[in-house]
């Protein structure tokens, strides 16, 4: 399958969150100038993105909120399910247990790790925290490869270790620190720094 | 001046991470092939993206680590601060107060905002929690445009609507709504989900 640009994924899921606002709100049809009105984009870019859909819409009244969604949803794999675990549970990490709606996209996290003991075993999200020292067997148990790395900066590393000696495929890195993994386990990294940087960098934000 | 793409910005932001390791640990030199092996990525390309800094390493033994650095951050700008308000004391806004090293790129959070009367008064990272009440005048005190939006999913937009009568400029948008603001604001979207569609829809994560 024709690779589909990070930029084209990072669009069609705001396309996806806008639907899922209209159809909350009962409204049937959205055309491609409401879109871009939303998003502060150029209508033909966003007429660009859906054609890839191989969706039209109809003249005047735009594109059925719902169908739109599902092709956005089965272009993106929503019904794909990837298990992963969260390792640190600290606020960011429970940020992600909690946060609306990962499973609606094909994520389900499955439980967290942490070596607190004051942490193991409450439940977030009905997902249960347990001592990373279990990780290895549950991994294995429940074929789970991805985990979504919520340690502190200082632990990054050896965590990271004991997770690849875990079997552990990929990683979703939210810490500022850049991972020595081995080739075969892939790092994705969650640069909010990075992020931040482009807006501000390229967008003329204002001193203050 | 020539704008940077978020691409590249991205990039030399975890070189920079890279730089701030390997000065810790009193390496003096880093060489592009040992950047490349970190990231997974292409020499060549770190070679150009370093080449934008008009900065040459010393044939053999690569680049000045402390040099490069001080580069990168005139490049990205470190040193211009940029004040920000996280609006949302939940575990996400706490996480993003306690979050390593913002200072260090020029991001100076200067309080939290929510309207949980279970949160006023508390300090994150020294960092005091407000009611959201405060908002407007306090931006205005202290001249802050920048908000981090990290409230609930339901409550994102008419807290928006809020946060754009108060004068905010900037919204740095972590909630999975796509926020409708006026012309003269703009948002910046921590897509989450689009992040983790790019990493598995492209990237040949297996599923479980």
């Amino acid at each position: 399958m024709k690779k589909i640009s990070d930029k084209v994924i990072n669009r069609l899921t705001l396309y996806h969150s806008i639907l899922t606002d209209y159809i909350e709100k009962n409204i049937e049809y959205i055309s491609s100038p409401q879109i871009a009105d939303l998003l502060h984009i150029d209508n033909t870019q966003i007429r660009k993105d859906i054609a890839l859909l191989n969706y039209k819409g109809k003249c005047k009244v735009g594109y059925k909120a719902k169908e739109l969604k599902i092709l956005i949803e089965d272009k993106l794999k929503f019904k794909s399910v990837k298990t992963a675990f969260i390792v640190g549970a600290g606020n960011l990490g429970m940020a992600l247990a909690k946060y609306d709606n990962f499973e609606a996209y094909g994520f389900n996290i499955s439980a967290l790790f942490d070596n607190s003991p004051l942490k193991i075993g409450i439940k977030v999200n009905e997902k249960e925290v347990f001592h990373l020292n279990e990780l290895p067997v549950l991994a294995q148990k429940f074929n789970v490869k991805i985990a979504i790395l919520t340690v502190p900066r200082i632990n990054a590393q050896e965590v990271t270790d004991f997770l690849v000696k875990s079997g552990i495929k990929y990683i979703w890195n939210f810490t500022p620190c850049v991972l020595n993994v081995p080739d075969y386990v892939q790092v994705w990294n969650e640069n909010l720094i990075g992020n931040f940087l482009q807006f501000t960098v390229n967008h003329n934000v204002e001193d203050n």
